[in-house]
């Protein structure tokens, strides 16, 4: 496709602590590329948060065809993880941004927005991280995103965190052996314990998001040390979505990477209220800047 | 006192995820003087861990009074966690340090030698870490001591991060308050949860067994959270306990900043088979200098 000078062109990021996910849609959302890069979590550091966010952008313009479009043709809307804390947005807002207009929101109320079309509702975000998050009438509520390691429970990190403190007791001969034992040293290439700690140190989130899959591989095998932790993990998103429904923030969607994981282990109950997301949070990205453009030039 | 040209010193150091602490002994072991200065451990930074023990030993030549020594008079022992992983120890054996000569091991072997002054035995370790450990007939055994946030449990920053976690789960309203809430916001200096996220995102595990003291104290109050994270944690302390009972390692001592808090908490059988270690892991970090160099000197 090439380019019409009069097209203005949006771009929307979902960065999280795993991928930075990107898109370009036209101005009647059509999506019209695609790109994903590395992790961008302002959390685990500020450079390789905008570098990804650079290299997914310039991905999805190539994927979309348009080589005559320039990162400082696009106005972009970015949801980043961590947005809610004042320093982190600080730094965000403070970057030399190669676009022509950014607009900086949450990984969450872009999710919410994509999810449920621009409209109110809630979300549940179980992917490398987890949270809750409402927005009604303007008002945002978030329940969780605690962050690695002392919250977001239920998420990818988290059952990866969890699989590797068994795994190494069950190796020391505090617990039993568990069918995650041979799966997660085989992941990491390691043969014993004194491997598994050395690979294991000091890693950040995204690592241990990658061996969630094994947790819940071993369930399928009835593992009990597997099904303690899902089960364990579940009830804490159970207990996440009711917080959500108490506000009466429906309609409320699951989104993420373990989400189609885990819903089958949440309460009935949460199951039930649970709807589809309409579209991605990539694309929530693009209506929040949308908005947020219309917002502005209403005011001038 | 005075400088004896004749007379050789010794250092020993004994590094830890919260401090440094050194000692200057006498040939006939006399401690001469003590010095401590911040975190040594190298799994959180070699820059940090060697200016550390540079520090420390400074310290304690200037206590002790000897201006005219200098750390390149010093034979030092040194002991640090991390160790016995084989990245880590190759590191710091490379290291151009300061000393005369330096005989570097584990913080493991160096509490056990200092509990039983330089003779067989086992040692629990509960500082900003935890792990069990045995020396029998140059056999070392080891429980535990995974490291942060992945294992230690029951130790000072396992503690804190537990304390943490719950008080975010209850400022949520997932679970009930505790009474470990508003000292935890205190020290820290916070006052909401966004907050104590912010203060608490990447943190490494010397801040959080500052927060360990914390979930102690609410447990003279009978706060249930903390009585459940500290029964947990004497738990996994006495299971650890029972594993090197089993390989016949005694005598075997409790060392370490949360080990006095612990100690009542462990199950009765074990208590009973713990003794008062003789000498702290600094003068083990002598024993462990004097004896290598004994060994060398007798191959040459």
């Amino acid at each position: 496709m090439t380019q019409n000078d009069e097209q203005q062109f949006f771009l929307g990021v979902d960065g999280g602590g795993s991928k930075c996910k990107a898109i370009v849609m036209s101005m009647n959302n059509k999506i019209l590329g695609s790109g994903i890069s590395g992790p961008a979590n302002p959390s685990n550091g500020f450079e390789l948060t905008v570098s990804s966010i650079v290299e997914s952008a310039g991905l999805a313009l190539k994927d979309a065809g348009l080589e005559n479009v320039k990162l400082s043709d696009l106005v972009a809307g970015v949801g980043l993880a961590g947005m809610n804390l004042p320093s982190l947005f600080t730094q965000m807002s403070d970057w030399q941004h190669p676009f022509k207009d950014m607009y900086l929101s949450t990984d969450l109320l872009i999710a919410c927005l994509g999810a449920h079309q621009g409209k109110d509702g809630a979300v549940i975000i179980i992917g490398t991280g987890s949270c809750g998050f409402s927005h009604v009438n303007n008002q945002q509520f978030i329940v969780g995103g605690h962050g690695f390691p002392q919250g977001d429970k239920g998420a990818g990190a988290w059952f990866g965190l969890e699989a590797v403190k068994h795994v190494l007791l069950s190796l020391d001969g505090i617990i039993g052996t568990s069918s995650m034992n041979i799966p997660l040293l085989k992941c990491l290439k390691v043969s014993n314990s004194v491997e598994l700690i050395e690979v294991t140190a000091g890693k950040p989130a995204s690592f241990y998001a990658q061996l969630a899959n094994i947790v819940f591989t071993a369930t399928d095998n009835g593992d009990e040390i597997a099904m303690k932790l899902v089960k364990d993990g579940a009830k804490y998103i159970s207990d996440v979505a009711r917080l959500l429904v108490q506000r009466n923030t429906m309609p409320m969607s699951l989104v993420g990477g373990i989400a189609p994981l885990l819903f089958s282990w949440l309460d009935a109950d949460i199951q039930e209220q649970l709807s589809k997301p309409l579209a991605s949070p990539e694309e929530g990205a693009v209506f929040f800047a949308k908005q947020q453009s219309t917002l502005l030039s209403q005011q001038c």
